[in-house]
Protein backbone atom coordinates (compact mmCIF):
# COMPACT_ATOMS: atom_id res chain seq x y z
CA UNK A 1 0.00 0.00 0.00
CA UNK A 2 1.54 3.20 -1.01
CA UNK A 3 1.62 5.94 1.46
CA UNK A 4 -1.22 8.47 0.13
CA UNK A 5 -5.04 9.41 1.20
CA UNK A 6 -6.92 10.37 -2.59
CA UNK A 7 -9.95 11.20 -0.33
CA UNK A 8 -11.44 12.53 2.37
CA UNK A 9 -15.17 12.39 2.61
CA UNK A 10 -16.92 13.93 5.09
CA UNK A 11 -20.37 11.83 5.59
CA UNK A 12 -23.36 14.98 5.56
CA UNK A 13 -26.95 14.98 6.44
CA UNK A 14 -27.49 18.14 4.82
CA UNK A 15 -25.64 18.58 1.49
CA UNK A 16 -26.37 22.24 0.61
CA UNK A 17 -25.70 23.51 4.00
CA UNK A 18 -22.56 21.98 4.47
CA UNK A 19 -21.63 22.91 0.78
CA UNK A 20 -22.08 26.62 1.84
CA UNK A 21 -19.91 26.61 4.63
CA UNK A 22 -16.98 25.27 3.04
CA UNK A 23 -18.38 27.74 0.36
CA UNK A 24 -18.26 30.63 2.88
CA UNK A 25 -14.91 29.94 4.12
CA UNK A 26 -13.50 30.60 0.51
CA UNK A 27 -13.46 27.04 -1.14
CA UNK A 28 -15.24 25.84 -4.78
CA UNK A 29 -17.29 23.22 -5.23
CA UNK A 30 -17.21 21.02 -8.19
CA UNK A 31 -20.61 18.89 -8.63
CA UNK A 32 -19.99 15.63 -9.94
CA UNK A 33 -22.88 12.98 -11.39
CA UNK A 34 -22.38 10.48 -8.89
CA UNK A 35 -23.86 13.13 -5.93
CA UNK A 36 -20.79 13.88 -4.36
CA UNK A 37 -19.79 17.71 -4.06
CA UNK A 38 -15.83 17.80 -4.17
CA UNK A 39 -13.69 20.20 -3.59
CA UNK A 40 -9.82 19.98 -5.30
CA UNK A 41 -7.08 19.86 -3.21
CA UNK A 42 -4.35 19.66 -5.82
CA UNK A 43 -3.95 15.21 -5.92
CA UNK A 44 -6.38 14.90 -3.31
CA UNK A 45 -10.23 15.78 -3.12
CA UNK A 46 -12.80 16.56 -0.25
CA UNK A 47 -15.98 15.39 -0.48
CA UNK A 48 -19.24 15.75 0.72
CA UNK A 49 -21.26 12.89 0.50
CA UNK A 50 -25.22 11.89 2.24
CA UNK A 51 -24.49 10.29 5.37
CA UNK A 52 -26.83 7.63 4.55
CA UNK A 53 -25.51 6.85 1.28
CA UNK A 54 -22.40 6.22 2.63
CA UNK A 55 -23.21 3.78 5.47
CA UNK A 56 -25.42 2.00 2.36
CA UNK A 57 -21.70 2.48 0.10
CA UNK A 58 -19.74 0.70 3.43
CA UNK A 59 -22.19 -1.75 4.05
CA UNK A 60 -22.89 -0.73 7.70
CA UNK A 61 -26.01 0.95 9.38
CA UNK A 62 -26.03 4.68 9.98
CA UNK A 63 -26.31 4.46 13.35
CA UNK A 64 -22.60 3.28 13.54
CA UNK A 65 -21.30 6.44 12.49
CA UNK A 66 -20.92 9.32 14.61
CA UNK A 67 -20.67 12.76 14.98
CA UNK A 68 -18.55 13.94 12.10
CA UNK A 69 -18.27 11.10 10.32
CA UNK A 70 -15.09 10.98 8.09
CA UNK A 71 -13.38 8.46 6.00
CA UNK A 72 -10.27 8.05 3.95
CA UNK A 73 -9.76 6.71 0.68
CA UNK A 74 -6.88 5.13 -1.18
CA UNK A 75 -7.22 4.83 -5.04
CA UNK A 76 -5.19 1.82 -6.55
CA UNK A 77 -3.59 1.70 -9.97
CA UNK A 78 -5.88 -1.81 -10.66
CA UNK A 79 -8.21 -3.93 -9.03
CA UNK A 80 -5.54 -6.58 -8.02
CA UNK A 81 -4.07 -3.46 -5.64
CA UNK A 82 -7.17 -2.99 -4.29
CA UNK A 83 -7.61 -6.96 -3.64
CA UNK A 84 -3.92 -7.00 -2.31
CA UNK A 85 -4.54 -4.33 0.21
CA UNK A 86 -7.94 -5.81 1.40
CA UNK A 87 -6.25 -9.64 2.03
CA UNK A 88 -3.67 -8.00 3.59
CA UNK A 89 -6.11 -5.93 6.81
CA UNK A 90 -7.14 -8.92 8.71
CA UNK A 91 -3.62 -10.12 9.23
CA UNK A 92 -2.74 -6.43 9.81
CA UNK A 93 -5.28 -6.63 12.66
CA UNK A 94 -8.16 -4.37 10.81
CA UNK A 95 -11.68 -5.48 9.66
CA UNK A 96 -12.51 -5.65 6.00
CA UNK A 97 -15.74 -3.95 6.25
CA UNK A 98 -16.93 -4.81 2.90
CA UNK A 99 -15.01 -7.31 0.53
CA UNK A 100 -13.81 -6.20 -2.98
CA UNK A 101 -16.99 -5.92 -5.41
CA UNK A 102 -17.74 -4.24 -8.90
CA UNK A 103 -19.48 -1.08 -8.19
CA UNK A 104 -22.88 0.03 -10.49
CA UNK A 105 -20.63 2.96 -12.04
CA UNK A 106 -18.27 0.82 -13.14
CA UNK A 107 -15.44 0.95 -10.32
CA UNK A 108 -14.16 -1.81 -8.03
CA UNK A 109 -14.09 -1.15 -3.84
CA UNK A 110 -13.99 -2.47 -0.52
CA UNK A 111 -14.13 -0.90 2.81
CA UNK A 112 -11.72 -1.52 6.06
CA UNK A 113 -11.69 -0.51 9.53
CA UNK A 114 -8.19 0.32 11.36
CA UNK A 115 -8.21 -1.57 14.87
CA UNK A 116 -9.94 1.36 16.49
CA UNK A 117 -12.78 2.55 13.28
CA UNK A 118 -11.17 5.00 11.08
CA UNK A 119 -12.55 3.77 8.12
CA UNK A 120 -10.89 3.52 4.59
CA UNK A 121 -12.10 2.86 0.98
CA UNK A 122 -9.95 0.61 -1.28
CA UNK A 123 -10.93 1.62 -4.71
CA UNK A 124 -9.50 1.19 -8.20
CA UNK A 125 -11.40 3.88 -10.24
CA UNK A 126 -10.91 2.64 -14.52
CA UNK A 127 -12.37 6.29 -15.16
CA UNK A 128 -10.23 8.60 -12.79
CA UNK A 129 -6.62 6.70 -13.39
CA UNK A 130 -3.62 7.92 -11.03
CA UNK A 131 -1.14 10.17 -12.57
CA UNK A 132 2.62 10.06 -11.98
CA UNK A 133 4.25 13.11 -10.19
CA UNK A 134 6.72 13.82 -7.90
CA UNK A 135 7.48 10.37 -7.28
CA UNK A 136 4.60 9.14 -6.15
CA UNK A 137 1.12 8.26 -8.30
CA UNK A 138 -1.78 10.32 -7.12
CA UNK A 139 -4.94 10.80 -7.88
CA UNK A 140 -5.78 12.74 -11.41
CA UNK A 141 -9.54 13.69 -9.20
CA UNK A 142 -12.93 13.58 -10.55
CA UNK B 1 -9.54 30.04 3.15
CA UNK B 2 -7.00 28.60 0.88
CA UNK B 3 -8.24 24.86 -0.25
CA UNK B 4 -5.91 23.03 1.42
CA UNK B 5 -5.33 20.28 4.41
CA UNK B 6 -2.46 20.27 5.94
CA UNK B 7 -3.02 17.59 8.73
CA UNK B 8 -5.10 14.11 9.23
CA UNK B 9 -5.10 13.53 12.51
CA UNK B 10 -6.56 9.77 13.80
CA UNK B 11 -7.43 10.17 17.23
CA UNK B 12 -6.52 6.83 18.64
CA UNK B 13 -6.52 4.92 22.36
CA UNK B 14 -3.59 2.55 21.69
CA UNK B 15 -0.95 3.92 19.69
CA UNK B 16 1.60 1.20 19.29
CA UNK B 17 -1.16 -1.05 18.06
CA UNK B 18 -2.92 1.26 15.30
CA UNK B 19 0.89 2.08 14.00
CA UNK B 20 1.78 -1.40 14.08
CA UNK B 21 -1.46 -1.85 11.56
CA UNK B 22 -0.68 0.64 8.90
CA UNK B 23 3.48 -0.29 9.38
CA UNK B 24 1.98 -4.01 8.52
CA UNK B 25 0.35 -2.53 5.52
CA UNK B 26 3.46 -0.60 4.41
CA UNK B 27 3.41 2.43 5.33
CA UNK B 28 6.55 4.53 7.16
CA UNK B 29 6.48 5.91 10.35
CA UNK B 30 8.13 8.82 11.54
CA UNK B 31 8.10 9.77 15.32
CA UNK B 32 8.00 13.07 16.29
CA UNK B 33 8.96 15.12 19.87
CA UNK B 34 5.32 16.40 20.09
CA UNK B 35 4.39 12.40 20.74
CA UNK B 36 2.52 12.19 17.21
CA UNK B 37 3.36 9.00 14.99
CA UNK B 38 3.44 10.88 11.73
CA UNK B 39 3.16 9.29 8.16
CA UNK B 40 4.56 11.95 5.51
CA UNK B 41 2.13 11.71 2.43
CA UNK B 42 4.25 14.19 0.15
CA UNK B 43 2.94 17.89 0.90
CA UNK B 44 0.83 16.36 3.86
CA UNK B 45 0.82 13.67 7.22
CA UNK B 46 -1.59 11.71 8.62
CA UNK B 47 -0.70 11.84 12.08
CA UNK B 48 -1.57 9.09 15.29
CA UNK B 49 -2.27 11.13 18.26
CA UNK B 50 -3.92 10.10 21.52
CA UNK B 51 -7.44 10.40 21.42
CA UNK B 52 -7.49 12.21 25.22
CA UNK B 53 -4.79 14.00 24.35
CA UNK B 54 -6.26 14.92 21.21
CA UNK B 55 -9.55 15.73 23.07
CA UNK B 56 -7.92 18.24 25.72
CA UNK B 57 -6.29 20.01 23.05
CA UNK B 58 -9.89 20.46 21.26
CA UNK B 59 -10.94 21.79 24.86
CA UNK B 60 -14.16 19.48 24.63
CA UNK B 61 -14.57 16.30 26.23
CA UNK B 62 -13.83 13.00 25.21
CA UNK B 63 -17.03 11.27 25.47
CA UNK B 64 -18.15 13.95 22.67
CA UNK B 65 -15.78 11.87 20.42
CA UNK B 66 -16.73 9.35 18.58
CA UNK B 67 -15.85 5.70 17.13
CA UNK B 68 -13.43 6.41 14.24
CA UNK B 69 -12.27 10.46 15.38
CA UNK B 70 -10.69 12.36 12.97
CA UNK B 71 -9.86 15.65 12.96
CA UNK B 72 -8.26 18.01 9.64
CA UNK B 73 -5.70 20.45 10.21
CA UNK B 74 -5.08 23.88 7.97
CA UNK B 75 -1.89 25.42 8.60
CA UNK B 76 -1.79 29.05 7.87
CA UNK B 77 1.42 31.44 7.10
CA UNK B 78 1.05 33.20 9.79
CA UNK B 79 -0.83 34.07 13.42
CA UNK B 80 -3.17 36.53 11.39
CA UNK B 81 -4.57 34.07 9.34
CA UNK B 82 -5.23 31.79 12.00
CA UNK B 83 -7.61 34.65 13.65
CA UNK B 84 -9.00 35.43 10.32
CA UNK B 85 -10.30 32.23 9.74
CA UNK B 86 -11.94 31.69 12.86
CA UNK B 87 -13.67 34.94 12.89
CA UNK B 88 -15.55 33.80 9.72
CA UNK B 89 -16.51 30.52 11.40
CA UNK B 90 -19.98 31.59 12.76
CA UNK B 91 -21.20 33.47 10.19
CA UNK B 92 -20.36 30.51 7.51
CA UNK B 93 -22.70 28.98 10.34
CA UNK B 94 -19.62 27.02 11.74
CA UNK B 95 -19.30 26.82 15.87
CA UNK B 96 -15.60 27.78 17.28
CA UNK B 97 -14.38 24.93 19.46
CA UNK B 98 -11.15 26.86 20.55
CA UNK B 99 -10.26 30.82 19.97
CA UNK B 100 -7.10 31.06 18.91
CA UNK B 101 -4.29 30.96 21.48
CA UNK B 102 -0.72 30.50 21.70
CA UNK B 103 0.28 26.59 22.41
CA UNK B 104 3.15 25.33 24.51
CA UNK B 105 5.23 24.40 21.75
CA UNK B 106 5.30 27.94 20.31
CA UNK B 107 2.72 28.06 18.08
CA UNK B 108 -0.72 29.29 18.06
CA UNK B 109 -3.90 27.67 16.97
CA UNK B 110 -7.68 27.26 17.79
CA UNK B 111 -10.43 24.46 16.77
CA UNK B 112 -13.85 24.63 14.88
CA UNK B 113 -16.35 22.33 13.45
CA UNK B 114 -18.35 22.55 10.74
CA UNK B 115 -21.99 22.73 11.11
CA UNK B 116 -22.09 19.28 11.22
CA UNK B 117 -19.15 18.11 13.97
CA UNK B 118 -16.42 17.28 11.56
CA UNK B 119 -13.70 18.80 13.72
CA UNK B 120 -10.44 21.12 12.01
CA UNK B 121 -7.69 22.18 13.63
CA UNK B 122 -6.47 26.07 12.20
CA UNK B 123 -2.81 26.48 12.67
CA UNK B 124 0.39 28.65 12.63
CA UNK B 125 3.78 26.30 13.06
CA UNK B 126 6.58 29.00 12.88
CA UNK B 127 9.34 25.79 12.79
CA UNK B 128 7.40 24.34 10.02
CA UNK B 129 6.66 26.85 7.17
CA UNK B 130 4.72 26.08 4.65
CA UNK B 131 6.54 26.00 0.87
CA UNK B 132 5.56 27.17 -2.05
CA UNK B 133 4.96 24.52 -4.54
CA UNK B 134 2.58 23.69 -7.44
CA UNK B 135 0.96 26.88 -7.09
CA UNK B 136 -0.27 26.50 -3.75
CA UNK B 137 1.06 27.00 -0.48
CA UNK B 138 1.68 23.39 1.18
CA UNK B 139 2.87 22.47 4.49
CA UNK B 140 6.71 21.59 4.76
CA UNK B 141 5.77 18.43 7.52
CA UNK B 142 7.32 17.71 10.63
Amino acid sequence: MDQRISLITLGVRDMDNIAAFYEALGWQRVDTQDGVIAFDLLGQTLGLYPLDKLAEDIGIDVSQLGRGTMTLGYNSRDRDGVDAILARVPEAGGTVLKPPLEVFWGGYHGYFSDPEGHIWEVAHNPFSPLRESDGAFRWAGY
